[in-house]
């Protein structure tokens, strides 16, 4: 095996670029802007000048790279293919290829951004040690990543593991992003368990620390939850509700050996993963109630680690 | 390769044996009984004596024995240790191994019996053409098998594809063989549904051919059905309504290329699969919104086919 390699993460306002030694440590990680000018069109050429820069800055020769990973925030069939960005302004088309063409044919592979995600924390995270490992990102929205035997589960059409619009409750009245009603990250995402803090602000009398902040953040939630808020205690346990009700459909499916909670929410710590069970056991099938569930560790760097495993595998 | 391999399919009263040419096309079946007395010790010592006197009876030695498979019914990791199967009275023990032992050290991999069946309809039945399906038996139980790439996803407890015990009604009362109230199967399975009829019929007034029968089975209720009898049409909708609600969830972790349903209860044919499609397609995550339904085409042979890829893979 060469001896370096790139694990690149792209996101809708920045890359993150890992150039890592083939051990899967970083020599550097830096950011750029992400360009979705001109239909995205300047993003991979920007990408191949910052791993062409990296590399003469440390004097290294693209013989001695073992090959790209990439993450993108899109769906991305087993072959590279990327069926459209809606946040870079991409369409169809075979994104590892064509980067792999900018670099003088070095190896590139594609996957979706967070599942590559889950492949890092499955590799050097919170997951390492196992070889089949859900992960449940709950960000803005709720992503969700499977690796079974150590591999991306990409699925046909790259949707696998889109568990944030598993719809969860047929009486919802308000419409998700998706254009259905009830999906899991209405819930249990950042912005889900914001928007169900303003409806129990409205509906509820109760007394609570929440009406005294002018904007609510899911952390605001979480903080007055671990000081025994009911209204806050009350929306955590919604949110482990509809998790752990979905975790135990999707372990059902795949039975993984560990399930790992990342993203922004995941800072709450234990009291989400408390809320998570709680709902989870009662409702998982018997050989799974007792798998694990373990916090992310990467951070923003998860996508990287992955990114860079898919050609250190 | 080897000329021939076997495809063996344990259930809990008969083995169904395959004898194949390695192209996957049967020299012979036949059957032998299931003895499970004395803990199941007798099941694989019968299985090699039936495979050796088959070979004895062609004129075939074991050298010319690729390999293998045998489907279980009961949980089967990875590395062929089988943990536990209740209906042949086994525990914890390497099931492959042990079979090999009794045939010279011919290669010998073995898999969930659902799975298998699921591989054979990917390989050689519904499936065909396509790498990545999930199938779902419906019989007396539930059943799932999951296969991704074109092979099995056994799951880190051997667990994966237990569909039928996802949780689909938080508010049942009846309680499942797996002593969780709401599971899947208590719907969807031939036993569900004669059992819902049992309930609709107790607390309905209205008219339905199904007051005549003295025992209702599912074919019954299809049956009626397809003549328009509104008791019966309602059993139906509400499988629909179950399975098409598990489905979407399935393929948002999953995301086959195709869904194959087979089982007893999936003669019943195209009537099912617009009752489950009905409930299926406004709850799938976009990109698994058009994924076709197929019905399995091989019935029993499935296992065999299945359990025979195993090792001609």
């Amino acid at each position: 095996m060469k001896p370096y390699a790139f694990g690149i993460d792209i996101g809708g306002t920045t890359v993150k670029c890992g150039f890592f030694k083939n051990d899967g440590t970083f020599v550097e990680k830096w950011e750029i802007p992400t360009r979705t000018e001109n239909a995205g069109g300047m993003i991979l050429p920007d990408i191949a000048d910052a791993i062409l820069g990296k590399l003469r800055e440390h004097g290294v020769g693209l013989g001695d790279v073992e090959g790209v990973g990439i993450g993108v925030p899109g769906p991305v069939l087993d072959d590279g293919v990327v069926d459209g960005c809606v946040n870079l302004g991409w369409g169809v088309f075979n994104v590892a290829e064509k980067l792999s063409g900018l670099l003088d044919g070095v190896p590139v592979k594609a996957a979706n951004d967070a599942n590559v995600a889950a492949l890092g924390e499955q590799w050097r995270g919170g997951g390492k040690g196992f070889k089949n490992v859900v992960m449940v990102t709950l960000g803005t929205g709720v992503g969700g990543g499977i690796i079974v035997g150590g591999k991306i589960l990409g699925g046909g059409h790259g949707a696998a593991g889109e568990i944030g619009h598993m719809q969860m409750r047929k009486n919802e009245t308000a419409v998700c992003g998706c254009g259905k009603k009830g999906c899991l990250e209405q819930y249990a995402s950042a912005t889900g368990i914001v928007r169900m803090s303003k409806l129990a602000l409205a509906n509820e009398k109760k007394e609570t620390s929440l009406r005294r902040l002018t904007e609510i953040t899911s952390k605001d939630i979480f903080d007055a939850a671990k000081t025994g808020d009911a209204v806050a205690l009350n929306l955590v346990d919604t949110l482990g509700e509809m998790l752990g009700s979905a975790l135990a459909h999707i372990t059902a499916v795949v039975d993984p050996d560990v399930i790992v909670v990342g993203g922004g929410v995941s800072k709450a710590g234990q009291i989400l993963l408390d809320a998570i069970e709680k709902y989870y056991r009662p409702a998982a099938f018997h050989a799974c109630r007792d798998t694990d569930f373990k916090l992310a560790v990467l951070g923003n760097d998860a996508g990287m680690y992955g990114a860079v495993r898919l050609v250190l595998d």
